[in-house]
């Protein structure tokens, strides 16, 4: 039977045919690998998410994890099946997958590492998130942390032994960081290498696997501000430094010391993800006393003050990660409706309703191809921006041309807000049209569809919101370097706009002359914004500016696929690989057919520089 | 405090100063009513909505009723609150409140009934459910039932007595009714009244209210086929009766009778409307035998062969049921979100964000406003077109002028399938905002608003799919008639083009202008489809066409509410009111500078006869 997960066909044509993945074994950093190497690394990943990650997907959403009253303090009890199936994942090796040998890791691509990943995220996104929080808090501290920290706390992450959270948002301050209130204090006390430690005081809020008793540790990572001499906090994200304060005190030879004074204050029950701890915790608060007195204990991590930049080390490829999970959940559900409506007999077509004849099966109903050809477009398109922003990644770190990784910085810098937001918006669209293609069962939790459009809702919230990540393009990315940014992914776009108008396959070089008039929408737009000369004014609309811009991007993706697809077929294809490529480029004729029209008004709004938001006032609600 | 289930102000402006209902006294059956029996009767349904609704909504989410084994067969267990709820419901008259008085009803016009049926909507669209049920079933068999059935079923039920449901739906025919296969076989024996009587034998799926102990005794209105004279079903929807299988027998002195034999044979069990039974009804089965032999005894609504027919009687009073409760779960939620808006401080403006200063109320961040005034825009505007689409049954009932009545007719024929459809989409797309506004906290079950946005992406699928109601406007009601029904809609835009033309508000004459030129595209778009030839082709996208011309309906509406806050401020309004009105205004500019025109790359794209979801093969997928 087909996997349902993901499908490994068009894995193959994304890496293989498109994103020419096997080039990267060039690389002295891949030297060891080849596409065999990869296919088993998707292999194993396919197989333990198969049998040991779905299955318990749907329970760990029933029977969510609780907090229990424990000596002390909370504690968390949930379902055994999520231990055995982290267990399996780091058995597999997979935690430290994309790491140097030296670290035990596999030196994987980063490109595959997320593929490998995706299959996770389709089998049981909750389950996964575990994992995926340590691994990028493992990759933050092996940026910016000391030898020391890294044996202490990154190993142990690597092998599985400890878990790792991200503590950033705090309840009066979710999106803006610049107002974070908790406290590190310089502790008069040295830490056990000598270490200069502080005493943190304050309320972390939506730490996911915040609490756990998955891993004989937790090492949260905490955004906290150290006082001024004058004992205030500074205002603004100036202030901010990053620490490391793990549940347990580790002791000089890796043992596990004192329980540190961070406890959970209580869980929040969420509509999706329910099977992610998701924690208030406290810290500082006295429940615990490490070397004799109240204060979590933490050690900072790099420089003071430095604290966001060295937790945003890490964004780029936390927010891939945020996208790779939204179109993976679109994805799946995707493959589940379109099971759903080749084996669901109903109705007949409109020039021929004789009721005497079978029903149809519901994949031959237009409006039901409609949705699946949606899903499709969504999905796959989805799927294709994360896997080449994941490349950029691989290329800005092991490109042997400094030109090429300085490119794939600026293009990831630009693409990073699309990617995380734009599969968050439309794989849940995605999977809203799969509960539709399976009307009232979809509607049902005895089919898993409605569990996706419940998990995947949280994408466009955690990791930057959808309107974050609109000011991050229009404010920032699309103004950096003097438009340096935009200019890299406009000249990579006319590449393939070049390309598609070589080839014989008219669908194909029409698609490149609307592409290349959306982009110059893209470039016109953006100057008329900055030519507004009130900031309020320029970034009044900039959630429109992100969902064009993102249409624009995943057409690009679309006709770089299609191309692809065109190749394949030239090349002479199987019957089953003919369908394949068919199928390719029928959901690039609907993205552009369908899709990339809807940008033209968005653009006309944008260059109009509407104030109907800006001007309206609260009082007219 | 102010309510967050509607606002009272806009109710009041919609009925009052737009819809004039305030005229509808002068009419015969209205003649004892006023304002303020119409203000009474909306005062009772917001008390008891918000002191018994509500207050268990989220409770019966989290503690659905479940199915126990009984004596015999499964029974439904449900929270105390439910009942204790409708008990005041029944106990206020408003079970009946749009009946005949002799039936013990209010006569109040349908439109006031709708309204004040939102507050219980907006409040517990769970628990409402069984009351809705009840009104949809009376309704229908008040249409076309005997005197002895309106006796024995009707009025228990309009007293509160009994309840009632609808059984259409079967496993393996859902949007497919002519594919029902449940059998009703006559009976040698007469009923209580000497009347005929039939055995019935199959299965329901879906059936809401099917099961449960909230009232005496269950009426249910089932779809089954009496079988030809060779013992077969006769295909199609032409073999289709309506047949009333009460859970009870009734005496002849009403009094109950035996159990019939109808079981609960499971529930289903939701993303949403947790609270509402969603049952598998087995009937026949012998697990009660009434009358000494197994078979549910079931009695002919109307004539044989007409089930279908007598059903629909009631069916754009549901459908227009359904939009009203997809149109008060947005509005909910907007109240919701606003008010979390207006309480939660959060950032700065991009333009001064020196972090020194106190953070901002998030209301005052431009994104913020666009999420709220969308909503404003799609609930206010959904809620308009409902109470516009009820004014019209009162119309068809009650105008005194028999053109008039025709007129309401057609209009109503026309706009069902889009006020069905059109708040089922985009108030879901409201409480998606509602929940983006609160953030982290909306995605909580702390927060009501992912209740909202689970409840109600239902709508969408029952009482008729998105691509049922699709193929119902371009398929039927656009054709019907020679065209007859679409022309009257285009009578009544224009009627109201010339009026915006005609004031010395510039906006709104632009509007007019904007809202002529979407009608001719109406217009020519509807010429073009049914220009194809080939009737697949006609209706290929025609979920696309509902979405478009319910674009520009809802446009409609809100230029109407935009005349009518001109109107209001013209007349010189209080400081209060001046901002109601201006935000009706900047809702209206909201609507025709975002929404409006996302219309014309559908219509382009209906133009084109666009197939490129007809050609998709299923094997491409």
């Amino acid at each position: 039977m087909q996997s349902k997960l993901l499908s490994r066909r068009d894995a193959d044509f994304l890496l293989y045919e498109w994103l020419d993945l096997e080039a990267l074994t060039q690389r002295p950093r891949f030297a060891d690998h080849s596409r065999e190497t990869f296919t088993a690394a998707l292999d194993t990943a396919e197989k333990i998410a198969t049998d040991l990650f779905a299955p318990h997907n749907r329970l760990s959403d029933a029977d969510e994890p609780h907090a229990i009253p424990g000596a002390k303090c909370l504690e968390v009890q949930m379902i055994p099946e999520v231990k055995t199936a982290l267990d399996a994942y780091i058995g597999a090796g997979l935690m430290a997958a994309g790491q140097d040998y030296e670290l035990g890791g596999m030196q994987l691509p980063v490109t595959v590492e997320k593929l490998a990943a995706a299959y996770f995220t389709a089998a049981n996104v909750s389950t996964t998130s575990y994992a995926f929080l340590t691994i990028g808090n493992a990759n933050t501290l092996l940026k910016t942390g000391t030898p020391d920290q890294i044996r202490r706390f990154v190993q142990p992450m690597l092998e599985g032994r400890y878990f790792g959270t991200m503590c950033l948002s705090e309840p009066q301050a979710g999106s803006s960081l610049s107002d974070i209130t908790t406290r590190a204090e310089p502790d008069p006390v040295a830490g056990p290498e000598g270490e200069r430690q502080y005493r943190l005081k304050g309320n972390k809020m939506w730490i996911s696997a915040g609490e756990h008793e998955l891993a004989g540790n937790i090492v949260h990572l905490v955004l906290a501000k150290i006082p001024g001499p004058d004992g205030k906090l500074i205002p603004g994200v100036k202030g901010i430094s990053l620490f490391i304060v793990p549940k347990h005190l580790v002791n000089d030879d890796g043992t596990l010391g004192e329980r540190n004074d961070v406890v959970l204050a209580g869980l929040n029950h969420k509509m999706g993800n329910r099977g992610t701890t998701n924690c208030l915790l406290n810290f500082g608060e006295g429940v615990f006393t490490p070397a004799g007195k109240a204060g979590a204990i933490g050690y900072l991590v790099g420089q003071p003050h430095q604290g966001l930049a060295n937790m945003f080390h890490m964004m780029n490829e936390a927010r891939i990660g945020v996208g790779a999970g939204a179109a993976v959940l679109g994805y799946t559900g995707y493959l589940h409706a379109l099971d759903y409506a080749r084996n669901r007999p109903q109705g007949r077509h409109p020039a021929n309703k004789d009721p005497a004849q079978p029903q149809l099966a519901i994949v031959e109903h237009t409006d039901v191809r409609r949705m699946l050809l949606a899903q499709k477009a969504y999905a796959e398109g989805a799927l294709g921006l994360v896997l080449y922003s994941a490349k950029l990644v691989d290329d800005e770190r092991t490109a042997p041309d400094p030109e090429q990784r300085a490119l794939a910085s600026r293009l990831l810098e630009f693409l990073t807000p699309i990617t995380k937001s734009w599969p968050s918006q439309w794989c849940v669209e995605a999977n809203s049209l799969a509960i539709q293609v399976h009307g009232g069962y979809g509607y049902t939790r005895e089919y898993p569809v409605e569990q996706f459009y419940r998990d995947n809702r949280l994408n466009a919230i955690h990791e930057g919101t959808h309107g974050i990540h609109g000011l991050d393009l229009l404010g920032r990315k699309a103004a950096m370097q003097e438009g340096a940014l935009l200019k890299a992914f406009a000249a990579e776009v006319r590449k393939t706009v070049d390309q598609s108008s070589r080839g014989d396959y008219a669908g194909i070089a029409d698609y490149g002359r609307q592409l290349d008039a959306a982009l110059r929408r893209v470039e016109r737009t953006t100057a008329t914004l900055y030519g507004a000369g009130d900031m309020n004014k320029t970034l009044a609309n900039a959630s429109v500016y992100l969902e064009a811009v993102g249409h624009v991007v995943v057409a690009w993706v679309w006709l770089q696929q299609a191309i692809a697809a065109k190749a394949g077929l030239d090349a002479g294809a199987t019957h089953e690989d003919e369908a394949f490529y068919r199928g390719k480029l029928q959901a690039c004729r609907y993205f552009y057919r369908w899709e990339l029209p809807k940008t033209d008004t968005q653009f006309d709004l944008l260059d109009s520089l509407d104030t109907t938001t800006l001007d309206m006032q609260d009082a007219w609600f």
